[in-house]
């Protein structure tokens, strides 16, 4: 599942940034380059990194114009590029390969720093049982390539959106009258197939949840002795999740509770893209 | 032209990005939450930040269903909020409060990003002529509003795409046959409410750029030193430009050399998105 | 979340159904009626059915042009109606009533026929543990109020579709390599929030389901006395789940057997729609 | 006529259903079945029926996906199928096939539905003059499709929509102030190539009708007697048509009349879909 | 039917022409105009002409911003404005006034100039019982405002598009095998309630097509004289029209021959737009 | 830049112009002319014009059905036809091309006829120093195409629309306070590579602007005598526009005055469709 991703899913958003940046077209290109000039270029990592999202980064070339460049893939999603390696090669009008040369950068670079982002707080869960998973804290318009950017740089997704997962948060249990009664409602009324996660702030609710049947239960904000002792308690009886507060420097320790699943905000809300670059050769 | 944003232009992508989170329906809230549930929200700032899309997050909260929440913002964009601050208050269904929160949340605290890095870069500015601008480096989908952020923060936009504005650069160069024909090749085939603007890289290259008669010149990655000797040999002939390598602890060094306009990749493609939540009494 | 049906969500697929039916424009109201034409209509039961979708029948004459008439329910989903019953009444300029007839007609008849099918299946369930839950046997396009009147009838909702729940069946199976590694294949990669569910065969099918860990067994094809021994095998190990050849006159017999879900696809995609009528008073 | 269907005008319905089916991705198949597993599967009939929309069903498998499989139809629409019958051969990435399977079934069961319930109806008007026409209660959303499975089923058409035929019914006569007032007001204010239908409950009516010049008159409720009668005293003044009632067991009676056009409302609206199944070799 | 016009079908035609001219912005008013200036303004007339397209002006000025101005018509569709005369007055937010100001003036001066022009050759009709009609010369995108225009001048429309209404050209009749063939074909295959029309080019063609029973016949290009005695020679028992060459200074005698119908091209192809402009008083 | 349109970005024009003239299906041809007949097709100029759009003509062709006729063009944009010039070949499928045929001779007469009118003003300017320019005085919907077939034609672009260049009017300047603010604002507002134009009425208001600094100076409705003066008073310091009244007989007197750029708005307000028609060989 690491590195799939059905292009045909993407188009509509490959077209939507082409239709932002072109608009009614490159003037600048069109007005300085020959109509039929030429040109190979290399898609060249400057800072080493995780590959990520290359194959949309070739469809933003392949959908730039009715004379679009041929797009060569030297790597593919999931391998570490250091600096100078050439990721692809694009051969074609050049015209098209500088009107797609920003749109393809902007969304390759980003997915990248997700990936790269992502393998370093995976990293720390080596050895252990814990899942790193991500949040619905994506750009607006881009979920589907950010979750995808998490699993190639080795971490999980949550559930994608509001529709294929349960997680009872704090409003919704004040509103239904507490965990119990929150819980038990959404497994009556969900679809079957769906697990009820509850997120809890202490150890009371952590039971309350158990008892009520809680599939996972979400230690919110929790230390890393509160959450040892939580892993203790539950006893396998419900997969643990913890968040809030997770960073790069103490991910480790959370990991080494026991906790099934970590999910980090950061890997998606603030994220730095990479930096590379499109070498054209005339 | 700071604050001012047209929401009936931001209408369609508010409704992508509920139907990308929302997809077809809020399971959680729907099955925990009873219909008629009311509550008053807070949107509350958890760090000080520039504010920036408020009037989008509400936009989001008035789009979520058929039963939306009131909307009252309680500052506006541009505001400096401090930790704590309410920014604005939500009231009615408890459902589409919920419903709307992340989506909301997700906007709101990049474009706030955005426009809180970009107040950082263009304080160094303070009591220079310089102009501080972004790039066409954004989030793919997000043009529009990142570069309202960045007017927000105090900067200014550049040129929006490649279709309102000419930019030759290296590339262009070197398939015109040199600075002098690109130059004007662009004068005469772009529409003449345009100005020309050309990327060099040494002063030969701005001497080439001058003679053909550019109106701005672009230099790219040169020291501050060459920078002044730039704006010297250049003597108001054209606007100057310089980009490449420009940070918070040298951006005051450039500004100084008198160039006309600093561009700043990073006020768009590398940002932290703020702190906020909602919070919710029921 | 019975009657729960977030309308705003819908007003996409009533504008293509007018367009459907409309086109250009009524023809025969624009060129028989005069334009301000003023009338009173009653939405009339012709036969006893269970009331589903007036709030989308509601919705097309709200619709359906820039001088639509007023609507104003009588009753409400979920409701038992009888033959002469007033449904609901619209009230406003007649050329729109009328043009919007036929396609409020078509929707509304075709969901309470899918609420009234439901309803027949539910009454047999009655004294049992057994949800009827329905499948993806929907009207293509229609799904989203296929299972909302499945809901309205008295049913729940298996999976929406194939992102929302999983479902391994026989071709996966076999794909796999077997039951266990097809179920421990998903539930590594697919996100922790969602139950596994796998189809099974025979006994020995379902053995290797419970020894892999499945959440929930789909028993398919199988009579009812196999299907109670299912039950004493599972003893509570998994949610079991019966498809494939039920009638309304044996599922009152598989639902006996203690099974926890019966899923009929006959409940939307073998549907007679009810007979209902629009009286106008002129 | 008959068998014909421009499936370029079905595409973006197809992307619509697939869209509705496949949501985000096809979870159970993407993370059990390998990437590159392939298979070769049949398209089978499991009873007796008319085929309909196989070009249909194949433009679901070529659409699915950046992967999609090979669609190789063995028979054509209008054609008997019998159970057990191989009705097309899709052959390629399984994961493609499995992912479209449903979307291609549901559509293909129930055009077939239709066409062979029009076969029922149109075999019953052997030897006589009478042609059997459809009417505009169709599913929301399919009309073209159905209306197409009728003409397959040996059936015609009767208008599209509202735009492309004239009908002029009681309450439009009521509006207008009696039949020939209608009948003219349509003649002067449609285009001329449209003939003007109008419908009567009586002898007196058509008389009416007739004498204003109608080009088609529309008997409806009418007795096999009455609509006799109506047949000698148009005398092939008009088209008649008849409606309303009309069933499997009386519709030759009225055929016998001389009666023109039998239309039938239960072609499209009260459809049992078809029994076909996927068969797949691993 | 004249001045009828269902403004919501025209709605996502107004946000496509905005879209074309606004892009991201107005940015000269954006940046010149303070954000609550307020005018009045009025549409003017500047020559005299038949008034078309009020209602689809006003419609731009609506949807041009979130701060759209008041529009308050002072005349309707059909009349006749003379130079100097205000049409209509809008009044708010001055900088959505000026950005809308271009798309509604270019709409409704083409509109206007389609009335006009019709006018013109249905004047010359006065006293005869043919009827102008338009063809589908229009412009690509304009159909359905256009056609309308034309009924604002005075004229009647032909077929709308392709799908309601048949016309037999000669490549039709020559692949059929002839006019009769063509005729019998298209009546048995179309929907009953369309009338067949067939094009002619001579007598012995008029003759075949009436014994093939065409209900309508065109003659395609044939002298005032031809037309006349294809009048007597019909003697009622089809509609004729005549198209081809028909220009304001002929028209008139084609009218006398007693043909019903003259379609003119040049009421949509080929026409000036009227002289309009808006009128700020700030 | 002459002749250059990328076609890809067209696509979604023609299917909606396609859509407008088909809609369900071309009756007639559909009814009459056999599913498999073929052919050969030539576009034929009627009259002598300057060729533009064929390209685009080409591309409804492609785009008509699912057996599109293939595109053979024998001539190219810019080039002067003669009558009875052969300008493409088209062949295949018999009633995809007579589906198509309409919808491509619209568009293609109708920019072919800008182009040829614009031709006539050109050449007026031949020996001048004058560049003919566009206006934003165009076919709603077809601003894209109208302005292409003027760059065909000989003229240049003037701004595409409100969002790609600055031009400040009477009433930006009342609003503004004056000239000299209105020109100062836009310049500091706007984006750095835009000129700043602004409109004047006398030879006051051209020494403010000038004064200002306005890059470029728009003489509206002024004699030739007035615009003579001006070009003497500016003396290089901005590029002078004339507009206003500006006819083909005495476009040479104002090129003549040294002016720089000429504006006309009749060039796509008022245009005459070129006479061409498509030839079949069955």
């Amino acid at each position: 599942m690491k590195n799939e991703l059905d292009l045909s899913l993407i188009r509509p958003l490959v077209r939507a940034w082409l239709a932002e940046d072109v608009g009614r077209g490159d003037i600048t290109s069109t007005s300085v380059i020959p109509s039929k000039a030429y040109a190979v270029a290399r898609l060249e990592a400057r800072e080493s990194f995780v590959v990520a999202g290359l194959g949309v980064a070739g469809l933003v070339f392949e959908t730039v114009s009715d004379r679009p460049p041929e797009w060569d893939p030297k790597t593919e999603d999931g391998q570490i590029a250091a600096a100078g390696d050439t990721l692809a090669r694009v051969e074609g009008n050049l015209r098209s390969i500088l009107t797609a040369e920003r749109t393809a950068l902007n969304v390759f670079a980003r997915l990248s720093g997700v990936a790269s982002l992502t393998a370093d707080y995976a990293r720390s869960l080596a050895g252990t049982n814990a899942r790193l998973v991500d949040t619905r804290k994506t750009t607006p318009g881009l979920r589907v390539l950010e979750k995808y950017a998490v699993r190639v740089g080795g971490g999980s997704n949550h559930r994608y959106g509001l529709d294929d997962g349960i997680l009872i948060k704090d409003n919704h249990i004040a509103s239904a009258g507490g965990i119990g009664p929150a819980v038990r409602s959404a497994r009556s009324k969900a679809h079957h197939g769906l697990k009820v996660e509850v997120e809890v702030e202490d150890h009371a609710g952590l039971d309350e949840a158990l008892d009520a049947g809680a599939d996972i239960v979400l230690l919110d904000n929790m230390t890393v002795e509160d959450v040892r002792k939580a892993v203790e308690a539950t006893a396998g009886r419900a997969l643990l999740e913890v968040s809030g507060g997770i960073k790069l420097d103490n991910i480790e320790d959370y990991a080494r509770t026991g906790v099934d699943l970590i999910s980090v905000g950061a890997l998606t809300h603030s994220v730095r893209s990479v930096d590379v670059a499109l070498e054209v050769d005339l």
